[in-house]
């Protein structure tokens, strides 16, 4: 059954990677409106997956992730408007050449071909996705997890039936109607049908499909992030800093989960960024010198300094020097967004420079590791490897490039 | 022993990552001093090699690959001395922009970390993928064939003693010395070790690495490309162009495998490129109205589209549109290079747009698809994947980026 939708999709990808923008963007507008349309739809079967979900004990955080409504509906649609008016990525010049035998050379960014995306609860991944892939020229095969089956199905019925209605191929996007770890398994060896499979959810599944893939992954996600308070900090800004950093959205993988504080400046700095994370009630796991200082600070164990919370709780480790901050982050550090608070350049670039994370930030919080704030628009996710694309993963990152060269008979 | 080694070249990596341009020259210099000094040392171990072979009856060509001579490795100094030459890819700033909020982002070429590079029998891609990791920032962990062993053994001694006697750490690059089959497994699992993996040889080394690598793997090599001659095409360059590309070195990636001809035109440019390939006693193997146009061609069956003869040999189909010509390109190419041939450019341009290759040539040899020939100095390796790099993996496809972002205490 796979390799039949494998099949479709491929087949389907060869159009969609030439089609125009004016053509890409009717998808996507009949996708919005039919989401509209059919949110009566869409809840019925979200209330069905809510019901089992209940009935098999799941916890109100998985529930609320899972529970969708006439809002949620409303911005899953303006999601996909949001994309119609991002910048079409293929087709784009990024290089051009002129030899001395005159061949031109030019370097063009192509779509991927097909994008296989495996996911957890969040139903909203199901519009988002499908956008994201249509409007970069990729078909895209999803598979959600079997908690959302009900709710994908019926926004993946909405959506390829809105797609038939303008007269477009509807298997441009479909998706994996077999919640089954089997089915997630095949989709990883499915090379030649699928260009790029990304992970979208917990840390297990990302190292479950980098594990047993064969097609090509790109790693999104997991986010053990830290902040280092130099000794020519401004406290202030450090209190700003690091309050934003770890208490703004705790469930996010730019939260910050370690704090690390240079020993001359340790005292005030931990004593006035505890006052302040004191007030949201963040648990801090400290090394020996840092409940020396704050002796209610609970004592670190090996575990926690690689631990990514997702919670109000924070590592704060008390260091020599930027070289022993840096050590630490090499050592600890899942290499999605570190930020160093330090009035002094010089210092800040050798932090910047060292640090092997997709972003590293100077006196500014880890909260803006998104492609929004970048200023890409939406995204499928957050790189955390080193091939193909780091950080955020919107449009430009979901194509490629071939290269073209024109000649008038040239031979070697 | 391979994680002892990894943790070696891993923790050297650190330093490498950020060693100035002329430190990365001066070691290249004292390798490229050193290959020739120890000259006879290298030819002795090749020549134990060239023993083995022997006795285990290699092939000719085989023998031939392995074998170094004192020009030889005069070529592999001077290899090591091109890539001085080349600009550094690391620290170039690729993008940037400044955010409302008075952020500044800038997107910034890093190395990759390790790379570790599987290859057979040649002993010069050892000295040529140290210098194209050394300057890249990159470190390396090389595993050769063990035909090659004592060769590839003696190469790494003589650049891990120059790296040292330079006062730099020789843990920059080295050689795994067990040639066995569970080495080259255990690499393609060392994630945390390795961040990505490029096999060098043949398809049969190509598909065993991805099927089995965990650590991301830059395809590389087999190229089943096409050239098809379009009703509106110059005979005159056909002829010169498919000569070209079929008989300038049989042995190569870009070698035109196939020959596709639009039947308005096939009677005159299949006979007139026939005689050519004649000269050089090419066999064709064709459809029946190939057959039908010169009887002495022979039959093709499904295995001719799909072969990468490597040798003097091409299958030849007539197609009726410049569709059918993309159709079977996309059924049988490896995505490497494919060429048109024709005075139409909207033609040009359909089939341009139309083929998922790496390098797409209107007009041109695929002979071009060359770090060399397209501008970029030295590569490792020609990629035939669509994640990271297409086409020639040089110097800067060897990096990745990050994002530096520069602030003065912004949090949202």
């Amino acid at each position: 059954m796979l390799t039949e939708i494998g099949k479709r999709v491929k087949d389907a990808s060869v159009k969609l990677a030439v089609a125009s923008t004016d053509d890409k963007n009717r998808i996507l507008k009949a996708i919005a409106t039919a989401l509209r349309e059919n949110c009566d739809k869409i809840l019925e079967a979200n209330a069905l997956d809510l019901k089992n979900g209940r009935e098999n004990g799941m916890a109100e955080s998985l529930l609320d992730r899972l529970m969708l409504n006439v809002d949620r509906i409303e911005s899953m649609a303006q999601g996909v408007e949001g994309v119609i008016a991002l910048p079409d990525p293929v087709g784009r010049v990024l290089w051009e050449t002129e030899r001395p035998n005159g061949m031109k050379i030019q370097r063009v960014s192509t779509p991927l071909g097909v994008i296989g995306i495996i996911y957890e609860a969040r139903p909203n991944v199901t519009s988002d996705a499908a956008a994201l892939s249509i409007k970069s020229g990729n078909t895209a095969i999803l598979r959600g997890g079997k908690e959302a089956f009900n709710s994908n199905s019926a926004i993946m019925d909405v959506m390829r039936d809105a797609i038939a209605k303008e007269g477009y191929n509807p298997d441009i996007v479909e998706l994996v109607r077999d919640t089954s770890r089997e089915s997630a398994n095949a989709l990883m060896k499915m090379n030649g049908y699928i260009d790029i499979l990304i992970p979208r959810g917990s840390a297990k599944l990302i190292n479950a499909v980098v594990q047993n893939s064969t097609v090509p992954v790109i790693e999104t996600g997991a986010g053990n992030c830290h902040v280092y308070i130099d000794e020519f900090a401004d406290i202030d800004m450090a209190v700003k800093i690091v309050n934003n950093a770890k208490t703004r959205r705790i469930s996010v993988c730019n939260t910050a989960e370690s704090l690390l504080i240079h020993k001359n400046i340790a005292e005030l700095a931990l004593i006035a960024i505890k006052a302040k994370l004191d007030e949201k009630n963040v648990i801090l796991y400290g090394d020996e010198v840092a409940c020396a200082i704050c002796p209610d600070i609970e004592k670190a164990t090996e575990e926690d300094w690689a631990t990514e919370y997702l919670d109000y709780k924070m590592s704060v480790k008390i260091v020599s020097s930027v070289d022993e901050a840096i050590e630490h982050i090499r050592k600890y550090s899942t290499n999605h967004s570190e930020s160093i608070v330090t009035d002094n350049m010089e210092i800040a670039e050798k932090f910047m420079n060292s640090v092997d994370s997709a972003a590293v930030y100077h006196n500014v919080s880890t909260a803006f590791t998104d492609g929004g704030e970048f200023g890409f628009g939406a995204e499928i996710g957050i790189s955390t490897q080193k091939l193909h694309a780091r950080g955020p993963l919107g449009l430009p990152q979901l194509n490629t490039f071939k290269y073209k060269i024109y000649g008038d008979g040239q031979v070697r």
